[in-house]
């Protein structure tokens, strides 16, 4: 049998007939006034396409005596699109005289006319405009639009009904096979053999007494999320008229309403049984469903039901809604909310409704919403953060002088780098908008202006826009819609924690990093980089006298300056953190960043360290590197000036020490970077080991921490089983770890990676997305061999992948104990592990029944 | 038995008594005049430090009534140093008086003052200057050391011989566990338990009637390797006294000599046969020995023999003389040399005995001795080759510009960059001296000076000499010994080919390069890179305006001037290389590589191109990259600007057919260079395939050539087996694999390796020694996953390690078909390749017998 009529017992399968066959029948089983209705499959819909067509006249014969049909596509997946529906099949001449008799002649007029409209241009493929010129239902339109089609066609109007039903059905799925079909819902995740139904069924007309006429209806705010009845009814209307804007059109209200008549006070009957019909969606398909439905004399008609649009912030209070009364389960609840689509409940976002202008177009690198003056240096940010002003710092590229400046700006805009970049990294820990390698602007730091690829042009103070999730910035201000942490969000992320079984921390350098860890619920700190400590205007000098000293001595005397700060700086972070992990990686990047550039800075070091320009210069010019990247830092600086690490040591310690007066016990985990050899580990846990005996002594407390290495460099991957030997844990820096494993910096990368992955010589940019088959052979090989030699080691990932949630499936099936990442990314990390946990728990997908 | 007497039967090994020992025995063996000696075993002196001292009477008696004995050292290896040889043990008051009856005063005081001296300072432990002073043979001389002796140690002088040797032993036997001892030897190889034995001989005095005496000869120049009777013989003397350079002594020749009496003439027997055992020690220890021996009343006593102390270029003519006279098999004279140590004969070397005035330290970055004038830039260099003048580029570091400058000058010395800089990559594959990273050294830029770390000031024109293989620069000239590549090395050489089972082919960019490559019998080039034709005045703007082009067809237009350049190129190294295999590595460095640096460069430059400054000054600014190293270039150049390798395959394909036309058909080899997934390959190999098909149409040729892959990212290793599918070869690159697999700047590196090498962190430079744990897992990884998926790839390597006798082990064992280095490595890498060929089947080394 090429097509089934869809009764409640026969054999209609989504993944056969799609989505609406499927969604009606379920209708139907509810004993809902579904017209009767037949579901082609999308075999039967290929084969059309073929040449083999169904035997239409047996089913038109189920429709009854002279039937007027309407034909809408039911693919797998409704995203997926596919072909308009037509209505008013089987209109000719004939049915036209009968319905002039029975509905009247404009009735009629206008069920012809309209079918013929469609007609032409679905199926004739003639031009829209001349035919949807004719719009009004008078018998001179009605012959015109005839006459064109005649003239256009070199052939009457078909006349037929199965004539004009097969042309239909080849019609729509000879389009659906179209390569423009195809690479649209390709574009949407279909696959490339995605099948389309097809489902017939029979007019309700809607054209007949005063009230008779199509709505749709639904029972909830696609905005917000919370219950409501929203929808639109027109009189003498079809399909999904009533949602057009035309302003002359024949409106009823859905509810009472003192603007006019309403379909709860004139059809009282209608409106109960309606409301009867959505509470039963909402209980027996579990979802809130939006129903297409017609009135015809007083009778009512379900035509179709689908899933209400929403928001995602609707999209988790409905779904936590369900749960709560009991309609689906919370694992259900948790699973229908996809984890990235969390990114816009916690970021402020520009109201989709507002104009845009823009200006420039770069790399999405921290999602939000800015808007504010703009400024060219960290200085100007903060000057103008003291006034209360709202401000985008827009830069060639950040570097960690900037930090102060960062932290002042509502967003930031950058010319050059990468996901990855400094910029990007800061931006998302802050969970500030970030837009990076805008690379058709131009700055002319002279003028202190910035130059858009279109000539135009910005000044210090002018207003712009940013949208991090988009990478775009617009010129002037855009209205903002705040973040959403709710109640229903909370519910969810609490039952969220109940089902993941992966552990999930923050990377954190900052006590407001610190706190947004805690808001978000992190396990703790999985990494906290130590540069910015140095930073600040009176540490950098006694840094960078520490930098220029000549014996070890004075290189301790000027550490010694920054131990109370920094024992300041882990005792706050302690203390926020109330006995949670936190792990601290000690100081990483290479001495030159400490350094000024140009000539009047290097003038003013000059001064204050008493020396001779010259000295400067060179010490400056000595300690330049070809590969930063691949130079003098990390652990290799941790070796070759052991200073640093000692008077870290001290800190972490004493502030251990010192946290612990007044709350939980802490542990601190003390973290060495850029390892590439077990015998940089064995000779920083030796001096750690003797600066924690030191302090116990000098403290008289005894306390405990973990010491550990984070795995960055291929080598500490091949050799984990050796270092692991010396190791509690090891942390997989994914970012540095996909730079070496492809000889990739990935603040060089923006250049080239966009046409690399617009090719296909990528699948995916490897900062974004983690590269299973080459780093991931890695992580494995390292987790293996770590744990081999080390069954209590901890293994964790803390690069900017951290949060994504196919890295924590990588992760999870890996045996990792948690994963680190960004303190917005936190509850997407913890949606992402609860719903792989979940996987293959719960069958249960709404509509699935 | 704790001791043993050396007979020709006696249980003496190599291995438990030393070297000495055995050697002795053979001598006796070999019917030598040798005075008895008796052998104590490594755990025989091992016991006397212990405490556990032989029985001495039994062996004093072993030497009849009275004996005089020396103690000698007898390590395993000699290099390994030992305690120095002690004689006359067995003088006392007693002893005296009776040789004072039957050899005079003079000679008993001689040798009782000589025991007196040697005892109270390696027994005693006292001043040597003060013993040392008493050098005549007065009896005053004689009471004074012994007053003194007695002074110091306030005791008697020891009169019982056992309680003498007794001591001497101890003495020997802890010194030799000493700390310094044991240090000292590790450094030379010994291993931790290495042991000392001792041999115990009795005296021939030497000191009877006038032609008494004791000498040394050898029967080769120890210099050169030819034969000839060297040594010196002194009367009235013991030991190796001859060899002193007293001028007051009483000299003999060895052979007949116009300036005084001669062995050869006044003992015409002892002469004879000592020119017979000369003779035995060559053909039946098959080796050059140096005799010591003593002539006593016209008696000849061997005492000792030693392999002849020899330069390399002596040792290779020795190892050839020896085996065309059928002593020694080609094999044990393959294995005789030490492969590293043909670097000493490759290059121009100063005269060891020439004075030298040192100014700098820095890293040897390419063997060879150059004196010349200083030039601080490649222009001067070129200027000053010009007028025949040789000259030292002394530079801060080197970059592709500078090429044509250092192939004008004689040695390259920077301040900057490490064993594997551009400077010493290049220095090496024009066998040129080269020390880099001379830290101590400055340059002023602004007055044209060389400041050393003493403050010495060099100017232009001030003449310099540097040694490569010591890392050393000298002020002023140094007298020079020229490369050795004569007859007995091209034999050796020969024979090296017949063993070895690896090939071995040259890194080679030039025509001069290839001409080397070809000298030293290199199998093929297996890495010409590209880059330096880019360079030359006229195809420099080329690229630069190929670099400035907006559009595809600008760039090919700019190319298109190259095209012919580079076509010629390629067809006179095809020329030059004969047939042999060329593989060519297609465009690598990023492209700012090429442009000016400073604002009168890039005015220049403006100028050129016709473009405004600011325009220029954006695009270069627009081209720095972060990390150079992991940036835009290698086939993320070849992909994102395709017209390169388009341009590069055509005059591949183009100088094949042309250079086929004159000689064997040309292969050439296309190599893709950093690669790190297979699309990369499939899409460079499409358009590559693309030129070879249309080249083919226009010249109406038919030629074939192999397409590869350079493996320099550790994700090319680990995607092995699908890149594999289309490559027909794989190079590892082992410089910036290494560099990736460390996450370790080559360039950059040198600030740190000497400190992380000195304290343990890695046990050897991973640029200098290949790091067969971690880069070395990734080469096997890459080799057998490659190697699966594709069984005809061809594997080799070709960085900086190519050359090197270990990694060509780690090459060979891994099933690698070659090994490419500079030309100048190619004879010690076939001769490391022979050895392992070798290895096992030849157990025959020398005085093993």
């Amino acid at each position: 049998m090429s097509f089934t009529e869809i009764t409640p017992t026969a054999a209609i399968e989504n993944a056969r007939h799609g989505g609406r066959a499927k969604c009606l029948q379920r209708l139907i089983r509810l004993d809902m006034p579904v017209p009767r209705t037949v579901a082609l499959s999308f075999d039967a819909v290929h084969g059309i396409s073929a040449g083999d067509m169904p035997d239409l006249g047996a089913m038109l014969a189920l429709f009854g005596p002279d039937p007027l049909v309407s034909v809408r596509p039911s693919s797998e997946d409704p995203d997926w699109g596919g072909p308009g529906a037509i209505l008013n099949i089987g209109m000719n001449d004939a049915v036209h005289s009968k319905l002039t008799k029975t509905h009247g002649e404009k009735a009629a007029n206008a069920l012809y006319l309209r079918f013929i409209q469609s007609y032409a241009v679905h199926v004739g493929r003639l031009d829209p405009d001349e035919f949807e010129a004719f719009s009004t239902s008078s018998p001179d339109a009605l012959h015109a639009a005839l006459a064109l089609y005649e003239e256009e066609t070199e052939s009457y109007f078909p006349q037929d009904p199965k004539e004009q039903l097969a042309e239909i059905l080849r019609s729509m799925a000879r389009a659906w096979e179209g390569t423009t079909a195809r690479l649209l819902r390709q574009a949407k995740g279909a696959p490339a053999d995605a099948g389309l139904g097809l489902v017939v069924q029979k007019m309700a007309l809607g054209v007949g007494q005063s009230t008779c006429g199509s709505g749709v209806i639904q029972f909830v705010n696609g905005q917000t999320g919370y219950r409501e009845i929203r929808g639109r009814y027109l009189c003498k209307s079809q399909g999904r008229d009533a949602l057009s804007d035309a302003e002359d059109r024949d409106v009823m209200y859905l509810t009472k309403d003192p603007r006019g008549r309403s379909i709860e006070e004139v059809l009282p009957e209608n409106f109960s049984n309606l409301l009867k019909y959505g509470d039963l969606c909402r209980t027996r398909l579990r979802e809130e469903m939006e129903i297409e439905f017609t009135i015809d004399n007083e009778e009512l008609f379900i035509l179709d039901a689908v899933r209400v649009q929403r928001s995602e912030r609707a999209n988790v209070r409905i779904a936590v809604s369900l749960a709560n009364d009991g309609i689906i389960s919370r694992e259900e609840a948790v699973l229908r909310i996809p984890p990235r689509a969390l990114s816009e409940l916690l970021h402020s976002q520009f109201d989709p409704k507002d104009k845009r202008d823009r200006f420039a177009k770069g790399i999405a690198a921290s999602p939000g919403a800015a808007t504010g003056k703009i400024v060219f240096n960290a200085r100007a940010a903060q000057a103008m953060a003291a006034q209360g002003e709202n401000c985008v710092l827009v830069r060639s590229e950040t570097s960690p002088e900037d930090i102060r400046g960062m932290h002042a700006a509502k967003g930031i805009l950058t010319v050059r780098g990468g996901i990855t970049s400094h910029a990007a990294v800061i931006a998302r820990g802050l969970g500030l908008p970030c837009v990076v390698g805008a690379q058709d602007l131009s700055l002319d730091r002279k003028q202190r202006k910035l130059i858009a690829g279109d000539g135009r042009e910005f000044a210090e103070g002018d207003v712009i826009s940013i949208d991090g999730a988009l990478g775009v910035a617009y010129a002037g201000a855009v209205n903002m819609l705040p973040p959403e942490l709710g109640e229903g969000f909370q519910t969810l992320m609490a039952w969220v924690d109940e089902f993941r079984d992966i552990g999930v921390r923050a990377n954190a350098d900052t006590p407001p990093d610190a706190h947004n860890a805690r808001m978000f619920a992190a396990e703790g700190i999985g990494l906290c980089r130590t540069e910015h400590m140095f930073i600040d205007d009176d540490r950098l000098l006694a840094m960078r006298e520490m930098i220029f000293a000549d014996h070890a001595e004075d290189r301790r005397a000027a550490l010694d300056r920054l131990l109370p700060m920094q024992r300041a700086d882990f005792t706050e972070l302690f203390e926020i953190m109330q006995g949670l992990p936190v792990c601290i990686r000690l100081f990483d990047p290479p001495l030159h960043e400490f350094l000024p550039h140009g000539r009047e800075g290097l003038r003013e070091l000059a001064e204050a360290l008493d020396l001779h320009l010259r000295d400067v210069e060179r010490r400056v010019d000595g300690l330049r590197e070809f590969n930063p990247m691949l130079g003098m830092r990390g652990v290799r600086l941790g070796i070759t000036v052991p200073e640093i690490y000692d008077m870290q040591a001290r800190a972490i310690f004493e502030a251990t020490v010192e946290a612990s007066k007044s709350g939980d016990p802490v542990v601190p985990e003390i973290m060495i970077p850029l390892v590439s050899a077990k015998r940089e580990v064995e000779m920083v846990k030796a001096r750690v080991d003797a600066v924690a005996a030191e302090v116990r002594i000098e403290t008289g407390s005894d306390f405990t921490y973990r010491l550990g290495v984070m795995v960055e460099t291929p080598r500490a991957a091949l050799r984990a089983g050796e270092i692991a030997q010396h190791a509690a844990f090891m942390s997989f820096g994914t970012n540095d770890l996909t730079q070496m494993t492809y000889g990739l910096s990935r603040d060089d990368a923006g250049r080239f990676m966009g046409e690399y992955v617009a090719q296909g010589v990528y699948e995916e940019d490897p900062f974004h997305m983690l590269d299973a088959d080459g780093v991931g052979e890695l992580l494995k090989m390292g987790a293996t061999r770590g744990r081999d030699a080390n069954h209590d080691l901890t293994l964790s990932i803390c690069g900017e992948h951290g949060g994504n949630p196919e890295s924590i499936r990588f992760c999870r099936d890996a045996g990792f104990d948690y994963v680190s990442c960004s303190p917005f990314r936190v509850p997407i990390a913890r949606l992402a592990a609860a719903h792989l946990a979940l996987e293959g728990r719960v069958r249960d997908h709404g509509l699935e029944d």
